[in-house]
């Protein structure tokens, strides 16, 4: 049996020097939509675990080098540990407050992009491994690491890398990358992720801009069948348009909707955290938009580019206009379902001179939220915040969670720090220090218990 | 009668001088959407006018300044001649094959911002007026210059402003700012310009950007919002579906179409300038195309912006949404008239959420094609140029010679050097040397004309 209070002796006594290896780790860029600093970043990661006497391989794979890390334990059972070691674009950057590459504290907090998503939650349960090993002098049963860089822009090559190495990522139970306590400061667990597709819509009309006095009335304008071709995919309705996109789609199980009773109810604090003024569809809040908001697929505009974006005006008619559109998948829906359908709608629209570029993406993946390793997870938090875990069995965000789900076989639990105002993605991206520590001690109880587990 | 042996030479000696006055004019920048260089400019516009015996004036107004300029002459005779200090925004800088405010000869060409639209109008009429005061010691009439700083965001200001001071700027004639030689290097003469309504529509749905995981199924989304808004404005079709554009359009007149009937047929030159695969509504040229070209109002997205635009994906749901929209406007539409029914329509349609900033406009100009006064112009290139200018009786683009004609009653003719890949309004904008010279000798000549004409 271990003891616990002398790890979270050496886990407070080591929570700066932790957090200070987390700010050389968030220091350092590594933007995979931007290829800015990866390389780099994955010799980083692979320094910090072989620092801690993993043997580290940096294995190259079809994008971004992928990092496995392994170490032995007292039991012979693998827990993998799945983290990634890129980060969103900062952009807009002059929304931030600190610089998004120099990690600063504020109030408790230490703000940076990546220090949430995920660059934290590596060092956090990096430093419950220090506490474990320096207790024990070894692991209570075998780690692996799986540490991608490619999570950010939809992990595209991670499922083709866990089906070819699977012998070797061989494990028994998975520890996700990230996780929430929520604004009511339960910790929540997500038994499943929304799957994605992400892709570059594009057209190219003309050789260059034209003057639009010139062209106006008579040449086409890429900007116009751009927002053509977008309003064909959904209406002010919120229905998507797209024939077949919906075909897959299952609703909510019982147990589903039980659960979901239990999870919080968000939409005062969307209110006044997004300025949410009225839900889609008018929806209220209540079970209606919890289920709305992680059983339903989406259709989102990320981002519009065309013509001038400047000061005032300018007369110009644009030779090209690109719109970024990401889908959120539900079981059973499939990236590669989408494009086709995608395609075959805007051919039957149109629309073929709109090009798709697929950005990347994966199907969703569940886990049963009532499996043993969920509830272990669940319960290993309750000596460190008050209460066990609340389980969720779906969460709106994505991740490569099927890969391991259906390659390895293996039950997928999410644990982490992030908070209600945590801003992955967003500007005064940031961490709150109290749960950083309370991660890294809920870490080592769940590492303990998963080994001594029968 | 004048001597034109003698001023041709001298504009042939002088042409090096003159370019070099329009470098030093040229780069200074002046780039009104961006508030760049606006008093230097017009400090500078004055200096080159005093430096020829005017009589300067830099009138504050309500935006940016307006230079007035005046010169007496052997006739009591006005010609009043029309340019504008200001430029079009430079970007996108990354397409110039030099830099947009360092003026650059190659192959006959002078390229940089303004050059031919319209710093290189003025300095190249400069040019004939050192001419005709070297000669004569006097000019041949009185001459007034009105120098703007807005043309290039609506000339916002100067139909006010040519009201309040009517009596100021009272003369016979106005020799606009631009003109073209075509792709077959005939000369044209427009007698009238659309008219336009420049304005930025814009959506804030949320305080901030979201993740487009938590989002996505419930949050409103304001590149969607904007879109849908959008989508509503023009259809497919082409058609403008604001309720009540229409209404004041007039179908062009027997002598227009007669006229058009000899305006150059552009078909295949754009087709290869600006890689048009198509023109809209199936059209392939010829009569149907010249008129489709300036006698209809447009409705342009000139810009749109939301979002990320880097490389690769970002997973955001985005809190703002904008977009850049040009209507041109034909006799007798007013901004004033679409700005009110752009409103009632997108009331209508559910997007009172979607805000309208105005940037600028104004209505339609024509002088009768038939006016002695653009006959003269016309006939006073044919020494030049070895025919005469071929004049159109409406052109696509736009600028406030609405006010000129209706507030001084004076007939507006356009003369000038651009030529057909002269790229006003684009990177790599540039006169031919050729042309700069022909249109400075033409203005001698019109200007002796006018002075003598009875």
């Amino acid at each position: 049996m271990a003891d616990f209070a002398s790890i979270d002796r050496y886990l407070d006594d080591h929570l700066e020097q932790s957090l200070a290896e987390l700010t050389r780790y968030a220091a350092q860029p590594s933007v995979a939509a931007q290829n800015l600093g990866m390389e780099e970043c994955a010799r980083l990661v692979s320094e910090m675990l072989r620092a801690r006497g993993f043997s580290v391989e940096l294995v190259p794979a079809e994008g971004y080098p992928v990092v496995i890390a392994e170490r032995d334990g007292e039991r012979d059972k693998t827990l993998l540990i799945y983290n990634h070691y890129d980060v969103q674009p900062p952009e807009p950057i002059d929304l931030w407050t600190s610089p998004p590459f120099t990690p600063t504290r504020r109030d408790g907090r230490l703000f940076g992009r990546g220090v949430s998503d995920d660059k934290g939650h590596l060092t956090a349960r990096l430093l419950a491994i220090d506490a474990l090993l320096e207790q024990a002098g070894r692991l209570p049963c075998r780690i692996k690491f799986v540490i991608e860089g490619e999570e950010e822009i939809g992990s595209v090559h991670l499922p083709g890398f866990v089906r070819k190495n699977r012998a070797r990522l061989r494990g028994d139970a998975c520890l996700w990358e990230f996780g929430y306590v929520d604004h009511r400061e339960v910790p929540l667990q997500y038994a499943g992720l929304r799957g994605i597709c992400y892709v570059e819509l594009s057209v190219e009309c003309l050789s260059r801009d034209v003057h639009s006095g010139v062209g106006g009335s008579i040449f086409p304008n890429a900007a116009w069948r751009l927002t053509w071709a977008l309003a064909s995919l959904k209406g002010k309705d919120e229905r998507i348009r797209i024939p077949g996109f919906y075909d897959p789609v299952r609703p909510p199980t019982p147990r589903d909707r039980e659960l979901m009773a239990q999870a919080p109810d968000m939409a005062q604090d969307y209110r006044e955290r997004y300025g949410v003024k009225e839900y889609l569809r008018g929806m209220k809040g209540g079970e209606e938009l919890k289920i709305a908001e992680v059983f339903e697929p989406t259709c989102t505009i990320c981002g519009l580019d065309s013509g001038y974006q400047g000061p005032g005006s300018k007369t110009v008619l644009p030779a090209r206009a690109s719109a970024k559109v990401d889908f959120r998948l539900v079981p059973d829906m499939t990236p590669d379902q989408v494009t086709k359908q995608l395609r075959a709608h805007l051919d039957a629209g149109g629309f073929a001179d709109v090009k798709i570029q697929f950005l990347g993406g994966n199907p969703a993946g569940r886990t049963d939220p009532d499996h043993p390793f969920l509830r272990l997870v669940a319960e290993t938090a309750r000596p460190v915040y008050g209460m066990p875990m609340t389980i969720v069995p779906m969460v709106g965000g994505s991740g490569p969670n099927h890969a391991f789900i259906q390659e390895l076989g293996v039950p997928v639990a999410t644990a982490g720090f992030g908070n209600p105002d945590t801003r992955a993605h967003a500007p005064d991206e940031n961490l709150r220090v109290d749960l950083y520590l309370k991660h890294a001690k809920h870490v080592a109880r769940m590492i303990h218990a998963f080994a001594e587990a029968t």
